[in-house]
């Protein structure tokens, strides 16, 4: 675990709160209870927190295995100073939580990613009600835990820390369902052997096949990718940023050759960070 | 214009309504006031009535300059079974709609998309407030006209459409902000000398470098990519589909050829149509 390497130092943890988040969960999971966590409002709370040095480390959701990336974690990455230094992942199982019951719910709080993954079972079983964005799924139990009309799609932790009962359990509409999360850190990871990368790059787009000269570095170093995002640049106009994550760390020798080469057909080349692989296939 | 080469039968629209959305106003640029629009809740409602031969067309917002690609478009596009005919853009400038003042506003409705172009204008201005989710931003301007303290981001038409005042005009986060639609129909559009295609696939993920070598057969055959997509497959987690659009028509010989040899890298290849290209440089 990461804070084993830190043990004699106070280590701080921030993550997306307030408590009982799934992050929170997560963090938990890779940092245990023998440091101090500081739960923040938002996603950017999290990276602050990190980038001024008030914590060591943070916690934030990056992807989920049904409804994929939350772009809120992407649009920040493309400003982050910091360095993406883990990975964790989550099962994560959604729960109608309520102070009443569900015939009197007429408003539901949540994550739009915990929405997003429960999409089927709420237009089957309540098409009518308001989804209501809340900021993670613990604030949407906290919100819910105030109101007679409203449940929360959350976790069980959060029923009985915000004292909802729990009105139905496992709506989200996939089995398996999991997220995976990234610790922020301000020095990068060392290698592991088994490790991955996660790059920021765009391309001139008035060049064909800019992007697959960048895919193609990869490839003729015999590095496997295992994702590929984009996202707007806001630079100019349906021009796309790229997030490309592969196997390898970034001190790998044919993942430094890559590197070099792919500087020759992409335009602002970032490595967000390499982290131990802790994927487990099922 | 699409509408021109059925001129002498009766051409049905369904779009993302209720009246007075983006989708609607795009519907208007594209087909005019000459035939009948049938507003829908949802953006599987208007596939599925031009799936079920309901209307002619059908028009689907499916990406903003600003935020990205719309995923429940993306999502509901691998069923589809309608073809993708053609394309539409629309400058979209998002206004704060009320009944009241904005020192009254405690809740705010518009559609997902519409709070992630004006995420800065909303965290400075009204950082308190609520964010509810509406299935469009009309629908949004519904909801807020039956409210006191309830705002609606959404377009200048419906403030007069739904009896609002404007508290704010142009809140959206970049001037410039625009939408992209696709127009869904069940006949292919021939071939225009400038068009694009839209194509999903998916990928070995065992075979390293195969995403590469799909794009690669683009590349070989001097075809340039304009946008590319994942998302995740549901068939298997942490696999995904890719959406890559390039600049030619199906029929093309080039594309063609492509379209050809990248069946050797790919699984599950669908066409998901071609159609004229709008775009128009700024």
């Amino acid at each position: 675990m990461v804070h084993q390497q830190m043990a004699s130092q106070e280590i701080t943890v921030a993550y997306l709160g307030p408590a009982g988040s799934y992050t929170h969960q997560a963090a938990l999971g890779k940092f245990g209870n023998s440091v101090t966590y500081h739960p923040q409002a938002t996603i950017d709370d999290v990276f602050k927190f990190v980038e001024e040095k008030h914590t060591t480390y943070g916690v934030v959701p990056f992807e989920n295995s049904t409804f994929g990336s939350v772009v809120t974690t992407l649009d920040r990455l493309v400003s982050s100073k910091t360095q993406i230094i883990g990975e964790a992942y989550l099962e994560v199982n959604h729960n109608l939580l309520a102070k009443s019951n569900i015939k009197s719910v007429k408003r539901i709080y949540s994550h739009p990613q915990a929405f997003g993954q429960c999409r089927k079972w709420i237009n089957t079983h309540l098409k009518g009600a308001q989804c209501i964005d809340a900021s993670s799924t613990s604030r949407a139990a906290e919100l819910a835990a105030s109101e007679s009309a409203s449940a929360a799609i959350s976790s069980i932790v959060c029923a009985e820390l915000y004292g909802l009962n729990v009105l139905e359990k496992d709506i989200q509409d996939l089995r398996g369902n999991k997220t995976r999360f990234f610790i922020l850190g301000n020095s990068p990871s060392g290698s592991t052997g088994d490790d991955r990368t996660l790059l920021l790059f765009t391309v001139d787009h008035r060049k064909p096949g800019a992007l697959c000269d960048c895919l193609k570095t990869f490839k003729d170093h015999n590095i496997n990718l295992t994702k590929i995002d984009s996202r707007p640049s806001l630079q100019r106009q349906w021009n796309y940023v790229f997030f490309v994550e592969f196997e390898g760390h970034k001190d790998d020798s044919n993942v430094r050759m890559s590197l070099n080469d792919i500087g020759e057909y992409c335009l602002g080349l970032t490595v967000l960070g390499s982290y131990s692989n802790k994927r487990t296939e099922d």
